[in-house]
């Protein structure tokens, strides 16, 4: 269960409207790794903990501070869109910054949104659960989101560069940190699993079961060498199972495959049409 | 350039057909972590390396993998469709295993593909770049391809013990052997790059610039201090520029959002409706 | 900012698993009416809230309730699927009511999450935010509030008749319960908000601009004459403005449309290619 | 069965062309609420009402009238984008306002569609029929209905206001009072049904199978009472079944969840894994 | 503008209920290539002729037909669907054919749509503007159309197989002979238009302008040369215009491509960081 | 199995950055026709031929060298977006140009892909699997080929139009040569199908089981009687099975549906509620 309070985690004001700047802002809150994909795939994580210890309620901590975050990236957008200009070609040509914003802005922004943030990404491809992530394997998962935390920090700090408001910047700074702290505590939980299990997922998977053989084996299958250099072809393999081999000449282990042909129900193509003509005329 | 040699990469051969896992099968082939997903996600950070090093050579090498076991799985999904069976309601009285597979079935093998694999997940989910990811840094795109990894190894684990079919065990066991590589080798370049750079991503972002005195906190948002008793809330950071500290009742930094009216021409509802009527009538 | 607490709003223990009612119950959870849209959507709505009435306190209040309610369908999937089996045609074929929920069950509750509730509908969708409003206009955002509480009502009755387990009927009473006040708190601010502005929205455009002659017309374009019985073809209309009138042959104010031929540049047809035999040649 | 004429329900003509607004006007086309949404909403729904009154009637009637509303903008989109140039930045450099139009018109009106309309929305999202409803209840769907109008005619106003081609206009007012038609009818349609049924959907389930305590209740979830001060707080509900009661500060009814460690084969993290180091080191 | 009638263009009434099937009918109605499809393009290309000739009214002809079937299609489902029932696994136990009936029916044709018919595949995917095309040039957008008609024809055709009603065959059988006709006309349009243009798609593109050199090379990118006997890589070429060659082993005509770095503000990784150890340790 | 070599199949050089023209050009890359969708519907085609012959042989062929077309456009975007600017409003005041640029690229090319190309197309609707076909049976799946190169090399001439690049110039001279190929070599392999098979797709169905009065007849839905003079309303029809007809006055064969009421449990409207007031109250 939850509850709310009106203040903001943290300031969200711009010194002044920007629509142009609140369209890509969109992308960290709505977007693949934006503040929405972060909350539910937390929540939904959390609620799916099998066990009720620690991990369960560091996700709904985290989880929970997300939501904020939406909060915060909804009013600053609500206020970089303040007064933001509607019009047509012939307001774009009086003025070429009218223009730029006439053409540059999310027109749903004006249309449907009336000047509100929308649940979507910088070009307006509406949020979807396909970003998000949990698989009741804690491991996997925190690697998940240390790759959203990533992903996110680089994104916000992109934004960071892009703007010259220091009222967005201040709040970027923040959001910046948040995910420091994140990638931080995602890298100690990770550390923690790994201790306790094996850095492949799912360690509880009998490892003779596998094809050991390629196991550790990097296979060369685009022409040259370069790869042949890195730690993932040499040395001790990081499970600690073996050792890193590369093989510069992949070889197939399976036949070409043959298929049957379907029932006559399905109305594929026939048998016959595929038979017929196999030899080049000039060969027959 | 990609060149094709008509062997597979490893035997696909089911001992018998079987359409209902037919459409588990689809998961690792078309789903959010499937053979798809792994082979596009690989080759777009391929193309987009800024430089010609071994990290290319190397995305190049597993991208172009990842192809091969798409047509693996391709193969093995149609020979699990072998003479799938179509019919109603009728058919399904007579026999509760012809029943169940009619029901249980995806239709779009027989009706749309003609008994082939599709590029879906396994409840019929099309296919889409939502679930890929190539941002130019290459430290948060490998920790993205090993979360995909992980993932993907975890459901590869769960078909294997879902089926008794000596031939599709066989298959799994291999694309999970080399699941277990492909985590090795992204935790082996991820080792590399973390001990150039640092571990929280971007490494470029000066950190004067963040909001430090939250870089390192975990707030307590979910109610309960378990979360209290982790490692990320104890002892030095990860990014070894600080030390945890826990916050167990996170105040707000910002104040209650007030937003400006919107301009007349966006037609919001007008100030006055909301002003109006704010106090209980009982109160008033 | 929001907080958590780890006790569920109500109850959420079925009386036993049961993993095909586990994937219909994701219809309310992640369904395009179900908690995630009606949470995402309040909240939304009153972030855009221009102006800090009452209003917004009310988006805000629900908002945050429905959350909860995400909360309580997670846990309640996550039980429903505890133990369930994994298995192909081998398993089905020995027994029926195992064929049954193998067949019907949703795969992905065991290859993808783990046996958690999935942020998805009853057959697979993920949810997306192409299921929300939030416009800016708080009476036509209310109605599509209304609307929702009236489709979500409807959906989880649908689901209480089809159980007959006494846990999930008991949580799903729960949710009809606060589905019937939610409707009724809409219709009372909808109700405000007439009273204050009036029924067609936006209020604040002006009558004159707009085509009056059909703005209270009933166009007669299904043959057939019934649709002339009800109430919006006799009487006054709604908005005061004026009287229902039914026009049984609907004529048509415009012309044929004649479109100009593209500049070469865009190489559509030409239109040479258009005109050429244009008359039948029985009739040339 | 349906029939077509060639001549539009109304003119469709733009004094002049404007590929920036041809881009805007697509969302009333193709976007959530645009025609194509309330047509095939409209004409689903009376496919599917089970008796042959009046209300079947209405939606065929109204259903069929929106599919020439697609037909009016699908031609002034093509007569909007009439001409419109192509170019790379060095045109846009030459000149601030063919560089607008270049930067701000949708590419695929000249790449995809040769200077046709598209189903699509203002930001180039396809029609999808995640937008549309059709429940088998009528007072639900006509709610739904209704929604659909106000958003649509808000959005129709938006763009009204946009422009200051009186082609454009004058169409517009035409779809405007249509929209007050549309609005107006679905009005008259729920006063009847209202008043049939209940106000709460569906009015068939027996009240006394809710959790009644519970469903005329306003818990306070957001911090602050201003929503205390509403008719949804106060005074008879809606349905006349009760009085409005606000609970200020809403109590948790469930526990806290625990569920149940999942089978060895599903591989989520190991019950050992969570149970482990539980205790804080510091209070361990 | 459009005239709706009441009567269907042809019967639709099964001879029993079949909620499965009903279900994979579905199919045709909404999948992508079903009625709403092939609606949904023939108007949209309808619309965007420029130039009102015979083409025109034939999009508009059959266009407007294919309204007519959706309506049969979704009358049928809703008969298919009467009286389905609705349960949970005890039921499912009690019966193996209701328990594949609730296993395998589509929930939301129970849950959502309240037995009616949905914009929507045989696996529950929403209908998607993405599935049509309508480019302004009719010999590319009447190849779209052939190929729609063939999709569909076989996927009713494979429909058709699977049941046994006499009344759904009876409406399958006129569906397919419609298919049949517009296989037909698309393919006499898309002759006339060879004749008068050229077989290549957009025929006003200089050929000269194209790298001629490899305009009719068959490229051997797949191991095998079985490809070889076709006539697509011997004799004169469809188009007139030269030979069909054949090239065992393709060369490449590009270099390597490499990269520039990104500029700091991006946020890439560092060239260094890429630079760095690129010679493998037991060469270096 | 693949492998890759590091050279391009052709040169993907620009003469200088356009990141606006980048923005379009994701079109052939992800869009509905792009390469990826010609690769993947070839490759997923070739996967599931069942038979080994020619028509394999050459979609194996076919689908690998699309490969290297999506490897050649991601080359020349990520070139084309070097040292793409990034900026806000203020940028934008200074200089038109910038302000075109920042208003009209992708900025998702910035914050997302840091200068990458993307799986997406000219507006950011990341690329799906809605867009390929693969039924098993390969004459309509040529059609559908033959139209994914007509619809291909159209986009690309449109493009080649847009841009004064020679560099780019150059590299789509190559695209859309092969795209003659392409469509050459469908064009070759559907004559061949069709000479063996018949025109109408499948052709295996039995022609007495449709409704042959059906087969071949125009029915003329549109008023107006243009397609009246085609070749599809005149002469023996393209399969050599009758001959062309045309209906002025299509009839309806069907009746009037009446569908029956739902079940109560599924709560629709009430037959009540429906039956109630049917006859206008002036005629009653």
């Amino acid at each position: 269960m939850f509850f709310h309070v009106k203040e903001l985690q943290y300031h969200a004001k711009p010194e002044r409207p920007d629509p142009l700047f609140a369209k890509q802002l969109q992308e960290v809150l709505g977007g693949q790794f934006g503040e929405i994909s972060v909350a539910m795939q937390y929540l939904f994580q959390g609620w799916s903990v099998r066990g009720n210890g620690k991990y369960k309620d560091l996700l709904m901590d985290t989880g929970t501070e997300e939501l904020a975050h939406i909060e915060m990236l909804a009013t600053m957008i609500a206020r970089l869109l303040d007064g933001a200009p509607v019009g047509d070609l012939e307001d774009a040509a009086k003025d070429p910054v009218i223009g730029a914003i006439l053409g540059g802005m999310n027109p749903q922004h004006a249309i449907v949104s009336g000047l509100g943030a929308m649940p979507a990404d910088s070009v307006g491809n509406r949020w979807t659960a396909d970003y998000i992530i949990a698989s009741g394997n804690l491991l996997a998962d925190f690697r998940a989101n240390l790759n959203a935390e990533s992903q996110g920090r680089l994104q916000a700090v992109r934004l960071y560069e892009a703007t010259n408001d220091r009222g967005v910047k201040d709040m970027l700074s923040w959001l910046i940190a948040r995910d420091t702290m994140h990638q931080n505590q995602w890298l100690a939980a990770i550390a923690e699993l790994e201790a306790k299990e094996n850095v492949v997922v799912p360690s509880t998977f009998p490892r003779q079961l596998e094809k050991r053989e390629v196991s550790h084996v990097l296979f060369n299958f685009s022409e040259g060498d370069k790869s042949a250099a890195g730690r993932w072809a040499n040395g001790p393999t990081m499970d600690g199972e073996g050792t890193f081999k590369y093989d510069p000449c992949p070889a197939a282990y399976g036949d070409k495959p043959k298929l049957k042909p379907a029932p006559p129900y399905i109305h594929d193509t026939l048998p016959a049409a595929l038979r017929h003509n196999d030899l080049p005329p000039h060969l027959g």
